[in-house]
């Protein structure tokens, strides 16, 4: 007897006849002797559009009552999947949030997964299939809680966990993790095996396959998961531990993201503690700063940073720097006109060359590096967004993911 | 201190604009210095939405699904309510009834409500207003559960009752009981004060203001009730116990419904036992018979039974007249297109001549009565459908509602 979390996304219960073929794929899994739990998104939309309601109520909406609001999404898809499971003869039953429960701790709209009740469902799957909402909770003092956008992923992660599943697939449209945008970059390869690190820094990095922490809490706790499509019969994409992957490539795969803006403060002064009181202010905004350069000046009193964040904070941005008296400069360079690749793979701190070959491959295609930032596992490289897929097609070549 | 149980109704909560326009009428009641408890409907529209999306998924969707599923539009209008409260700097808070918890008994979609937890609200009522979603409650196995459509009114009361409150209003878009409907009778009148079986008669007779269910309950347990208008200022229509109305008038309202049609039965056996054999599969086929004429046939051993039922169950009943072989008539004659008009006054009883003011003034319009039936405070006749403004309008002249 297999246990599998089975976790259906937005877009896979997004209409009626969607929802009906996911009761169809759980009839089948049931019916070949598993045990199923299906963690189920808000009907794509529907979460954006109880957004949209509670901005017309006030810019400034209550977190209690918007964790109230919002969990009604996963609440209604929940209902219509069971009864479509029903009508296929199949004991099925919706469990909220405050039914299983599933106990959540942390603050309104961003709590966290900290322990459910498994006995009764565990009673349950014996003869049943349970459908339960994705993205919320109930906290200890009784509110309901939501865990973030695109937290339906993390309850799947955290129900594999907790009641013990043999497997955790996450069904979304596509049918798994590719080594670059496949609408983007026509030949770009889906990944058969992947590591929990690459995903990380994949789904860090753009590619919008799952969410960045429900891939960490499934490599805290070891949970293989398989991503794969809802509407094709494709096997998708294993995620595991490192230890088991085969590294004869170098790098999986190649991650963009057009979403940043680039600002160099010239002419900074040279002296320890500048940084701090440039970023502190910064971070007290909740402007979330990426990649930092520091460069040598010629005038050898003065030094230039160079900082990368997300394009929609540019103008705070702009305005904290200005207003701040702290921060002194000669002049402020803004370009909101770049992207960022990256590479990713596992292979890549073991094998010689890979820096020097992205470089090279960029060069050859005159591209012109802006920035660049490194890990262990991927290389980030900001570029003019001009040049992203002629960028992303020459490191596809190079690194043979094609 | 007063503490007052406000209902609003679906289209008082229709809009984000409708909805600040409620926080503002609750507002004021707070400021007064009164505790609030505060009852919402589904938003305008809403629970026919989530119904449609139900019947596209299964026309036989599971009952227990649907409280789910049906149980968020209340959800959504409570968050959203308490957001604006919150906005207008009150304490507030949404309590879903699992939270309080609204204790319910009875199957999914036609549950009652038996008891509340009261103390934690009543401790809250101290600084802040309770928002609570109509229509729901959760069963002692802990399943959410819904009380029949328009139950909001049903909530209202209830809570009212078990929190001992002073006063019980619901807010609407008219403002009050009408002596008919004002959208067809121009003259129609406000009642200012109606007794509670007056306004049982007019709700179950079409008058649409609040739901026979609540109005019994409010009756049962003596509430007094005070439906008034959402959008106007006006005092709206006091509704209580009988024994403190004024009775110079012995008709209050006239009430109609477009949705019967007659079924009359030609040849009937005249023995024991005959009626039974024809409600009895009625009734176990859920087709609720309102009134039944016997008349006396010109062949003296048959007669002919004339009843009337919901348009909608029209086709149904047919088909079971149909079916039963222990029905034996000679022919049946159906007509859809009948409305039953009734006049409703708790002096009517007390009032010598009202039944033939009634039936002189018909006959003075030439309007054919088709079947007639009494209560003690009513009065209802089955007319063809195309004469019901017109038997409407003398009625009111007659009984001198204008």
């Amino acid at each position: 007897m297999i246990k599998k979390v089975l976790k259906f996304g937005g877009t896979s219960v997004g209409s009626i006849e969607r929802i009906h073929h996911v009761a169809g794929i759980i009839k089948k899994e049931f019916d070949a002797g598993n045990q199923i739990i299906a963690v189920v998104s808000a009907m794509s939309g529907k979460t954006n559009e109880l957004l949209e309601l509670s901005k017309k109520i006030s810019k400034d909406f209550n977190k209690r009552e918007l964790d109230v609001l919002l969990s009604t999404g996963e609440q209604v898809s929940c209902a219509l999947l069971s009864a479509a499971l029903i009508n296929l003869k199949l004991k099925a039953k919706s469990w909220l949030n405050w039914q299983i429960p599933i106990l959540t701790e942390g603050e309104h709209t961003n709590a966290r997964i900290i322990n459910v009740n498994v006995s009764q469902i565990d009673e349950f799957l014996k003869f049943g299939v349970a459908i339960v909402p994705g993205f919320q909770g109930v906290s200890k003092s009784g509110d309901i809680t939501t865990i973030g956008r695109g937290g339906s992923d993390a309850t799947a992660v955290a129900l594999a966990k907790l009641f013990n599943a043999d497997t955790c697939e996450i069904y979304t449209d596509v049918d798994g993790v590719y080594s670059s945008d496949p609408n983007k970059i026509p030949v770009a390869k889906k990944i058969d095996k992947i590591s929990f690190d690459e995903m990380l820094e994949l789904s860090s990095l753009g590619a919008k396959v799952m969410q960045p922490s429900a891939v960490q809490t499934a490599k805290i706790y070891d949970i293989p998961l398989q991503v794969r499509s809802t509407f094709t019969n494709r096997i998708g994409t294993k995620i595991f531990e490192q230890d088991s992957i085969d590294y004869s490539k170098s790098v999986t795969g190649v991650a963009y993201s057009k979403d940043d803006a680039k600002i160099t403060l010239v002419g900074v002064e040279d002296k320890p503690g500048v940084a701090a009181n440039i970023f502190e202010p910064l971070n007290k905004a909740q402007v979330n700063v990426d990649m930092v350069i520091q460069n040598i000046s010629s005038n050898m009193k003065k030094t230039d940073i160079t900082f990368t964040i997300k394009r929609d904070d540019l103008k705070k941005t702009i305005d904290v720097l200005k207003v701040n008296k702290n921060i002194k400069y000669d002049s402020v360079i803004q370009n909101d006109l770049v992207a960022k690749i990256s590479i990713v793979g596992a292979g890549m701190v073991s094998t010689p060359g890979v820096t020097y070959r992205m470089f090279k491959g960029l060069a050859e295609e005159n591209i012109n590096i802006l920035a660049i930032s490194t890990s262990e596992i991927k290389l980030s490289v900001i570029i003019d967004e001009e040049n992203t897929l002629k960028a992303i097609k020459k490191l596809h070549n190079i690194f043979e993911l094609d």
